[in-house]
């Protein structure tokens, strides 16, 4: 029998590797339950001077991460630092505009700075009682059998041996953590790239530091095959980030000079090339980067080890999910806490990769799908005329439609439930749309009978 | 321009990391092409005293695998040491057994020991003019940029770097040349464990060294959900292999006393159990294997370090073609430097990993596809009849119908375009079939018309 949580739980010196999003809220987490927290960071402390960001410079925090936040106490602080976007702005090729809302009035994806974040996560995580940081920790290597982390501090180049008891992998992507499962036996493990690398960009702030962009809003230019987004700052820039295949005739292996990338902008971003006064520099001196998709089984080891956050199921960035997806993780496992007490470690480890698989594995699929609708779709009449359709059902059926992009944003719907039931809706979208050519046409008898007529048959 | 084989190649020093059957073999055509060749082996020498064979005992050698030994002049020598099997014997529960042929007349796969093959191919190999063998070397790690092999002595424990030009890594489904490769920046990679384990057992030889099953057949309990089979040895004795779930009512975990194994084997192998004396000390004693699939891609880092064999494509075993597979990578890359030349290595690399990533990657799919078939299908009377018809139909048009069995296994047409002519003669064998309830239907003129108008339909 499960226990319920007893007020003076049973606590234990837990190890956290990887002090990134994940990590740092993870910590909070288990210290607000008690225990005693070390945790290891391969890079050094992102609050000191010289600290040199290595990652995306803009996230979008939707619901999941909001909740997340909002169980340690912390969204209230991080919201004073976050740009609402209540919708796309489409921009085509001429400069032409598109506005399509992502949800209902008042609902909104907050633009937020990453290393902003991380470091607010950080001075939280070290003033809370029982979390011990420690930078510049290179993991090397873990010996699961005697339950040791073997970590390189950076500074010295010494290795040093930390036995753990409970070990927690929130080291991203690249986990070192992941890559000592993945040499035990029946350790299911896929990592894919995409073609596509991306760069990152400045769009700059007016005079004043005014926003020259509509602020309230993430930007997007559609471009088919590849498109670039761009997310305000408070400071009256945008970060904007390419989004382009390595090879081909437009691809970055065929930008190669100034002039090249300059003739590029003018062609197809023509309106954004006028803000970007730093875009031949920044476009050689920044890295491009690729893009991952980390799929792998199980996410535990024994009642010793656990993987959340990108370690377990890194995705691409399209649906702007992977860092709520990790922030999700922390909720759930709290939960499970909350459910199965303190001391429950092996129910808790399989409790949790059992539910967080199939949910995390659909928004790895969720996110490669939106891909295509933020590359090609949002730039199709039909597509959006599709949207505001949508919205229509939405408002007439309320609690009843929930269209996919709200689920996965401003809902806590498992993920696979939502990807299942965003199917389902777009098989009637298909039969409802040749039944409508605009807006207006929604309320015509035979297209409210035949939406009548779908809405009931669903039950 | 490529340039053809000039008659004194540019001959360079290269290097093999993994000396198992591709390895061996991969060396012998490097030397006979003039290269110099260093081996360098993690496993001590398998042909010392008191070395543990770690691996499946017996292959089947089918015509990939012939051609490739052919390629060096070995292949005389190791016909004599294996055991054609010209077909597949069903034991079904009451031991009544059936018979189904693999090809033609005069076709058969071979039954060969693993570890008698390694050896040959390595005193080959050692009295090839230009190979050095090295054992007991570990590979730790590699350094790309630098490309130095990081090698421990198992012997003396001592680390030591041997820098190389070009690397060959055919150190097997746990490649360390391949881990290497993974950290590496867009490297695709998978691998994807079954839920099943396989455990291997032992018929006992007759009296006399006599077979107690047909000897010149690989022998097949299918039961559904899992299966045994044996392959036959010289010296009278076969080796069994079950294929069991790990987990379940009728699995590994369900089997944990000798009372349970004999219990078991009972009731489902009943004509096997009193050929196998050994059979409860043998199955505490052995391993429970594991079966893997390992996908990756690029194959190559630049143009000095390749992956061959199951470093490169690990498959599940079920369609006999894990080694054959892997020495028909040997047979590819000669034929590339026949082609390009011995020094235009950046082609070579590029058009190995092109060819040979879809053909392997279509075997990977049969692999798996013929797990199914051999627990299940083929103890289905109308998949009996099914393959008769289709021998039919192949006698009757030949060179027109060559059935997916025997293009994989007796021909070298390449595995994707197999799998292809496969899935498009199934779907003919769909449509025919409901048509013939026996043998003799064939021969009816309504059926011979539907015949007729298939093969018709397919130019």
């Amino acid at each position: 029998m499960a226990t319920p949580t007893p007020s003076h739980p049973t606590t234990e010196r837990l190890t956290v590797m990887g002090a990134g999003l994940v990590g740092s809220l993870l910590s909070l987490y288990l210290a607000h339950r008690g225990h005693a927290v070390e945790v290891f960071e391969r890079r050094g402390d992102p609050r000191r001077a010289g600290f040199q960001e290595g990652r995306s410079i803009n996230l979008a925090l939707s619901d999941r991460g909001w909740k997340a936040l909002g169980g340690v106490g912390v969204a209230n602080d991080i919201r004073q630092v976050g740009i609402p976007m209540s919708g796309r702005v489409m921009h085509d090729v001429h400069g032409n505009l598109t506005r399509q809302p992502y949800g209902h009035d008042g609902q909104a994806i907050y633009s937020v700075n990453r290393g902003h974040l991380n470091r607010r996560l950080l001075d939280l995580a070290e003033a809370q009682t029982g979390v011990t940081l420690h930078f510049g920790q290179q993991c090397t290597g873990i010996d699961l059998k005697t339950k040791e982390l073997h970590l390189r501090d950076t500074a010295t180049q010494q290795e040093h041996h930390e036995p753990y008891t409970r070990l927690f992998g929130t080291d991203g992507a690249f986990s070192a953590v992941r890559s000592a499962l993945q040499r035990t036996d029946r350790f299911d493990y896929s990592q894919d790239f995409l073609d596509y690398g991306y760069k990152e960009l400045t769009i700059a702030a007016g005079p004043g530091g005014a926003w020259q962009l509509e602020k309230n809003a993430l930007h997007i230019w559609p471009r088919g095959q590849y498109l670039m987004i761009a997310l305000p700052n408070l400071d009256g820039s945008f970060n904007a980030t390419l989004f382009f295949p390595f090879e081909g005739p437009e691809s970055f292996a065929a930008l190669q000079t100034p002039a090249d990338v300059t003739a590029f902008f003018d062609r197809v971003f023509p309106d954004a090339v006028p803000l970007m006064p730093a875009l031949t520099e920044e476009f050689f001196a920044h890295p491009t980067g690729s893009l991952l998709t980390v799929k792998c089984f199980p996410w535990k080891h024994g009642d010793d080890v656990l993987l959340l956050g990108d370690a377990a199921h890194a995705i691409v960035p399209f649906y702007g999910q992977g860092m709520n997806a990790g922030f999700e993780d922390c909720t759930v496992l709290n939960a499970l806490f909350d459910q199965h007490g303190d001391s429950a470690w092996d129910v808790i480890f399989a409790e949790f990769q059992a539910q967080r698989k199939p949910n995390n594995d659909a928004m790895a699929d969720l996110a490669l799908y939106n891909f295509v609708e933020m590359r090609d779709r949002v730039a199709d009449p039909k597509f959006l005329l599709q949207k505001k359709i949508e919205a229509k059902i939405s408002a007439q059926f309320p609690g009843q439609w929930v269209p996919l992009y709200s689920q996965v944003t401003f809902s806590d719907t498992p993920y696979a439930e939502a990807w299942a039931a965003g199917q389902r809706q777009d098989a009637i979208m298909a039969r409802l749309m040749p039944h409508i050519q605009a807006e207006a046409d929604y309320d015509q008898p035979e297209v409210q009978a035949l939406v009548q007529q779908e809405m009931a048959a669903r039950h």
